[in-house]
């Protein structure tokens, strides 16, 4: 890659991480069109399904620009005609003169665009800063793709002596309007928010993405609550008309996301309580972590997570920070299952 | 200030950093000396109890190049005669026109060097970024002066869900060697480390500050146990012969920080365990906490804190955070109590 090239890599992804949340079932795609000079000409990402891929957005900004160029994509254009045509054909007819791109497409079925547009004498440089863009937007539709289930993220706020609730079930607002906020646009990242039953019945959450103001924006993920003995009663907020709601009587953590995957649910955010995460980590079904922990203490109080089945230390389950932020007064904990970074499993040995 | 001497503050203030837990009770103050120029020609820090204070130092080493410059100095220089002679009158002496002052001086037996020198015909500014000084080497000696009693530093590991040990009583090693490396700078900061019997009795610890290579370093903090009933034995690690211990029976928190006062303690690392320091903490008696989380989950063990008789969300104890670090695989959240940053009061109301 030259350092256009990477530039445009960059951004590509960003591209991507934009519009997480849109595009499932398809992956979260962004593109950048260069022309032969290395200047940027074309922009694009995933759209909505149905609507055009990221390629050919770009393609579609850069017009005449893009004979001779460069395209840079985060994942393997495809070969096959789905609800649009084949975005390696449209490369090859813009007259693109390479292709570079950081994950290859491991579906059979979209597979083969790279040796297409190879056949058409194009440049294509597969594997381009890949594990940065695995583990960025596309991680998620990877997981689908692999595992056949939604990725999950578990997002908690906790004090900083690890308590969601007071003793007395109490626990509005743990953490400050800022760390609130960032909850909305992680849901907003997403293509469902998750809770047991037991959250819903203590806290009655609307579970629905709501902007500044307060109001509830226009795409809404998939409101979903595990209640296997039906307690929720149908007045409770998260079965008003703001989006829609699935309730679930999933036996377990494996089958509720088998019943998601087949909604083209690809993202899901775990939102509680300690009792549904425990179930998760136990089953090693979580993906990344978001930990908001408020600088309070409460010395008493429902613990984060519930009981995992570990009685001493070596067996403590690991996970791996990716990032540490402030946000307002609170602390931002970003982690990533251990699975995902090639570090020790959940029971590998002490730090 | 002029842009060189807040340059000389900023240095001051960190070679007062550099001598914490070594100058007890006297404070670790620094001094920068500039010729008339502006340019530093001389350095100090408060030197052990019976050495030379920083302003001495700084003269000693400006020699000549001090006739017309500026001292910049943390804390008002000192007009009384104790174990070394007034610092204010040796400034007279070496001629400086000028002396930059951050924290006028609290003790009345100390007072009136800003006065003595103002006499001698030398301009004097108070004042100069007084908070940034009084939040940093200078906090625990202030406490000291206005309360009566030792600054104590709470410091903890804990696991992302606030477990310091597992259920069978197992905590070696919940943080990563960079953590436990700051444990010993964090000691090697204090002049007293200070467990209750339950953590001496489950852990055994040496309590020491060692260097890299596992070697006890020169100074050792006194160690001091809280254990009423006398159940550490005398073969326990913290009565070896590598430092001082203390064996306190105080009947509280108040108690023991008085009787630590009296030994000249100006600075105690309270490292645990959660009985201990739910008790610090319901008195009301930690003044900073450090926080290590160790990206690990247990679901069960030892909390982080014990009960603080806290029982609805509103009542929480509310913490302030200052810093946020990572330390290997781990994070090292730094916070301080809300009381020395002007926030609500400990039972202030929600964020
Ligand atoms: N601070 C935060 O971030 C946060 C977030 C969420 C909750 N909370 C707090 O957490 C508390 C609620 O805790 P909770 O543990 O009762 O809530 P929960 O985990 O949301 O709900 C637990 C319930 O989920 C149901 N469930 C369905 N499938 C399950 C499975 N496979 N495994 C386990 N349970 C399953 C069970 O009821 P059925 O058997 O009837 O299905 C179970 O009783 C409240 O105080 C709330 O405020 C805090
Ligand atoms: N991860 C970490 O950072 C960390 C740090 C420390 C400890 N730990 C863990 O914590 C556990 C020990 O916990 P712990 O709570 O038993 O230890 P602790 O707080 O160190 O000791 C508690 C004992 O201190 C004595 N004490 C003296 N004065 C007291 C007062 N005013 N208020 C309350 N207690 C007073 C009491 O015994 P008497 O009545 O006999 O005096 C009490 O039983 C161990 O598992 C250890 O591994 C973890």
């Amino acid at each position: 890659m030259t350092p256009a090239e990477q530039a445009a890599m960059a951004r590509a992804r960003e591209l991507g991480l934009r519009v997480l949340g849109t595009t499932s079932p398809n992956p979260p795609v962004g593109a950048v069109l260069l022309d032969a000079a290395g200047t940027v000409v074309g922009e694009g990402a995933t759209s909505p399904p149905g609507g055009p891929h990221a390629e050919v957005q770009a393609l579609a900004q850069a017009g005449e620009r893009a004979r001779g160029g460069t395209a840079v994509v985060t994942l393997e254009p495809c070969a096959h005609t789905g609800r649009t045509g084949p975005c390696a054909d449209a490369l090859v007819a813009a007259g693109v003169a390479r292709v570079v791109v950081a994950v290859p497409e491991p579906t059979r079925l979209a597979g083969g665009g790279a040796a297409r547009l190879r056949a058409a004498g194009i440049d294509v440089e597969l594997g381009a800063e890949q594990a940065e863009a695995e583990l960025g937007a596309l991680a998620a539709w990877l997981t689908g793709v692999t595992e056949h289930r939604p990725h999950v993220v578990w997002k908690v706020a906790s004090t900083l002596d690890g308590r969601v609730a007071a003793a007395d079930g109490t626990s509005r607002w743990i953490t400050g309007p800022e760390a609130r906020a960032e909850v909305h646009r992680l849901r907003a990242g997403c293509d469902a928010v998750l809770v047991g039953s037991g959250t819903a019945l203590a806290d009655d959450p609307q579970l629905t993405v709501r902007d500044a103001e307060g109001r509830n924006v226009e795409r809404q993920p998939l409101r979903v609550v595990l209640d296997r003995r039906g307690r929720v009663p149908a007045t409770a907020r998260v079965h008003d008309d703001a989006a829609p709601t699935h309730v679930s009587r999933a036996a377990d953590p494996a089958a509720l996301l088998a019943e998601l995957h087949d909604r083209d649910v690809r993202r899901v955010l775990l939102e509680g309580g300690p009792t549904l995460a425990a179930a998760f980590l136990a089953a090693g079904l979580v993906d990344e972590a978001v930990v908001h922990v408020a600088p309070q203490l409460l010395g008493a109080g429902t613990p984060l997570v519930g009981d995992l089945g570990i009685s001493t230390i070596t067996s403590a389950l690991h996970l791996h920070v990716t990032d540490v932020t402030r946000l307002g007064g609170d602390v931002q904990i970003r982690l990533r299952s251990t699975r995902h970074t090639g570090g020790p499993g959940p029971t590998g040995g002490g730090s």
